[in-house]
């Protein structure tokens, strides 16, 4: 079909130029120049930015490699939307920082605090992984990071939720808002067989998976406030998840061998509880507990929920971005509110109630504000996203990489 | 045989859960909270354990990722027994610390020594690799982690060897310790070519060998007294280390052609020998010839012993265990004595002969204790763990990827 | 042909051993020990020469892993000259530093400019890939280094250029040095078709890349002055370096597709470009602007450029050195001569104009004596490479494995 592929060189391009043109004006009108402020004292920084680029490009992109034919997008989609995105999240928080205070600055900081925020995108990407064209992914993209930015910005300021909590609501909001979207997106005819995963696509997963994994410590304990308890609460939990990992996923498949999905997606969910619920982890045996738990919900739900839940609601979920990030991100939020509520009430031995309930009312309320933000968002998303303008995908093009990428593989180089 | 793998799903799982009921309770019980102890404010232990988990987690399981049909249990096994064995290794040194002092505490400190504990079993998993189960693996770790926590605690205690260079012990005793139990495993038919492998295994295991390169120099310094002096030798060592192993290698095989199993194990030989001498090297060319003397022995003894010495004692050592990890490790060990030996008498200018031969006798007492202590329980553990009770993998399921991994491949995600 | 084997088997080994003897005579001779000099005060060099050595080893070895049946090579011949071009590059650096002050000393830091100034050795490397032997690749390496040193030396002492500002013109000397290299060795036939690459080569080589981009952020800022605004605008470059490059990909190919070799190509110029002008670059949006040229200059010349030029000059750039390396290097220079020139011409209000010739003459003069330095030694080299001593590669023996190494693949291990 040349004149789709014709039409898709219309426009994309194009679309980025803006993009870019638009974020080029910005710092050329908006930002009066890198201001080092105090909070770049930390001598760690520099050395955390490179390790969450680490762990978003290279790992997560190997991770999204499961497909069997969708290994080039997976990888490549991944690192234009993360470098689109944090681009754009630097923008978006920029402007809200211009309506609350009115002083702007570029640092370090912002820009891991933008490669955090993108985080959340890359979530959702799983989530469309081979349906949405790059088109699709970039508007997505935008539309979610500024909705992410709103969210956090009025759990900031009208719940008065730290912005280090408020920041780790993105797998939560990852996950949900792609979820929601992508429930919007056709779904592949049953025959169709190039979303399957081959051996060897699974061994790269594994090996982004292994990255996100090692460099999961320093990714949840950056905004800590005290970096050293969280990272080694974090071991644990992630340490633990994995052991569990094993041990269900040969309790539940058939002949008690073991799967490779079960372990590349159970080994993370720890993680993800205790970035939620990190704050109020003091002691390294709720952690590990946590980190039990995240597992046992990953792998049984994924056994029972997949099977009579989503095909009610028409989901199809390709990387399992609901069990590893979606429910691990519930969990982290509800153990957050109970750890609070222990922490609390100890403290006051029961007394203060209504000073309790109102912690309680905001902790609750914040994640009830993120979650349904992301669900509706994603769905007015999704639709949008499914409008004629943007090209869509016909179903029988999805999981390909031959509709996106040339393969002369005749002359190297240029 | 659907009855032995169900018999394998009623047993490993409840093993795994049992294990990390255990670890739980201890934690729970035991460790009184998180401890900052002052050998804490080293700013850059954080970073070091990330670079340690990193050689050890990715580096070493692809590094182990030889065989063709072995790559997902090559991964995914050292990944699962590093997580329970670093658990494990904190809860022994606890019991240890425990019997001495009294004291306890967890710290990023504590878990940095448990991952480097637990490398020993990651090397003792090369000499078994593809001939033991899971569940023989898991049993392996946890008592060659325990005897490894005696072994230091009587090098530490009764030869008041720093606690530094006792842990550096780790590629002696892992070596053995791994030679000594894959003797007692039955030797696969000489028909089986499972255990041969691609050129896409051995491009992998070189990624990974590559990896573990990149980290040594930070895995021998961290617990090193002059760290940057330590850290200079051992890129010395490690990098004369590699340009002998592309020299010898061309000089042994046919036709002067390179072998990629030499480069991949010899790269690492100027390393190992170097962690056990670090503490008495103080100049660059010292660091240098033993880099030299690694690869020269690991290269030329894969030549000569392995030819007469391993039939005679139907020692089959898959990924070349012994010349890797053992014998560069027994050459760091003599060097530490003659470098000792120099050093104390030069000082003395050769007249306190008594207090030389003190010193020489606690260095080589420590090493005659570790390297023996490794055999014996070796043999011992290699004993237990071909009991029936384990389930022993027939020789004819040797090295193969689908006695312990679902293929599906068809349903992708969960 | 065996006689042509054995007789690459009697010189090579010892052409290594003979290089390693001298460097370790050096070390013996030259060295009197580890120095810890003030300039090692600085917390981070340790943490940066691994990240350094992870770049140059892992990330460009991987990069250059395009063609397909050169995998092995690729990397291993990679390590090879790193590790090798280190140890020479300090010894050749010693040798400046000898005739200038006579004070000797091997620090972490003088490591790491060794590793940063074989980076141009392994830009070269790029350049020939495939078609010189490693006798030939050891013999380039050798000489590259030394020029490089003594090119940095000139404009070091006569043009009193700043000593990480000269290092920095390592991808300027790399990319012509090379390409003048390779365009004295014969052209291979249009008929071979071992040049091209695979789906799966192009997969490791994006990895590779995406390694190097991760790492190139603190490879540009560890000399830097201002290494945190240093990081800041290279990460901003390399940004919008990585955006441009879809757009453009998608632009010039046909139907509108991306073509793997631009995006891998492409996401790197930005780095080079900055990493050539970083210490003039004072504001974000300079940055992005530099890094969008870069990426326009390499894909778009890329398609006119080599169609007319590279015939006309018998030039055959496999890995694109030209355009990754080269281009972006040279509008890096201009670009820090124009940055200058409007920088000294505000501050002085265009008045002190004698001043203002002086350092563009200066500047100008460092490129020019950089660059032309690079293609009339590199030519000569060339010249070099080709005699019969050196045992050249016969065009059908070009970009392949199983010259070099050997394929057993029965018996693993060793």
């Amino acid at each position: 079909m040349p004149p789709r592929y014709l039409s898709f060189r219309c426009s994309l391009p194009w679309l980025i130029l803006l993009l870019q043109a638009l974020l080029l004006a910005h710092s050329l009108l908006g930002l009066p120049g890198v201001v080092s402020n105090h909070r770049q004292s930390n001598f760690s920084f520099p050395v955390k930015l490179q390790d969450v680029n680490h762990m978003v490009i290279f790992g997560f992109g190997f991770f999204l490699m499961v497909l069997r034919r969708y290994g080039f997008s997976s990888t490549a989609f991944n690192f234009l939307l993360v470098v689109l995105g944090v681009q754009f999240s630097v923008l978006a928080e920029d402007l809200l920082i211009f309506l609350k205070t009115g002083e702007k600055y570029l640092s370090l900081f912002s820009l891991m605090k933008a490669v955090m925020s993108t985080t959340a995108v890359i979530i959702s990407t799983g989530a469309v992984l081979g349906k949405a064209n790059p088109g699709q992914l970039i508007v997505m993209t935008l539309v979610e990071i500024l909705i992410f930015s709103v969210s956090r910005y009025i759990n900031l300021t009208f719940l008065e939720v730290p912005e280090n909590q408020a920041l780790m609501h993105m797998h939560l909001f990852g996950a949900y808002f792609g979820l929601a979207v992508t429930s919007r997106f056709p779904e592949p005819p049953p025959g169709l067989d190039k979303h399957r995963s081959t051996p060897k696509s699974e061994l790269f997963s594994m090996l982004g998976a292994v990255f996100v994994w090692v460099f999961w410590p320093s990714f949840s304990s950056i905004l800590a406030e005290f970096p050293r308890e969280a990272k080694l609460n974090t071991y644990l939990a992630l340490a633990v998840s994995a052991v569990a990992a094993f041990m269900l996923s040969a309790l539940t498949s058939k002949d008690g061998k073991f799967r490779m999905a079960h372990i590349r997606s159970a080994v993370l969910a720890g993680g993800v509880t205790i970035s939620c619920a990190a704050h109020r982890v003091h002691h390294p045996w709720i952690a590990m507990i946590l980190g039990l738990l995240a597992t046992g919900i990953t792998i049984l739900a994924s056994h029972c929920v997949q099977r009579c839940f989503n095909p009610a609601l028409k989901l199809q979920d390709i990387s399992g971005v609901h069990f590893t990030f979606g429910l691990p991100a519930v969990l982290g939020a509800v153990a957050a509110v109970v750890l609070k509520v222990v922490e609390e009430g100890t403290q006051t031995q029961w007394n203060d109630l209504s000073s309790l309930g109102y912690s309680i009312f905001v902790e609750v309320g914040a994640f009830c504000q993120t979650i349904s933000t992301a669900l509706i968002t994603g769905l007015i998303t999704g639709l949008i996203l499914n409008i004629k303008l943007l090209k869509t995908v016909h179903v029988s093009k999805y999981f390909d990489d031959q509709f996106y990428w040339e393969f002369p593989h005749l002359s190297v180089g240029f």
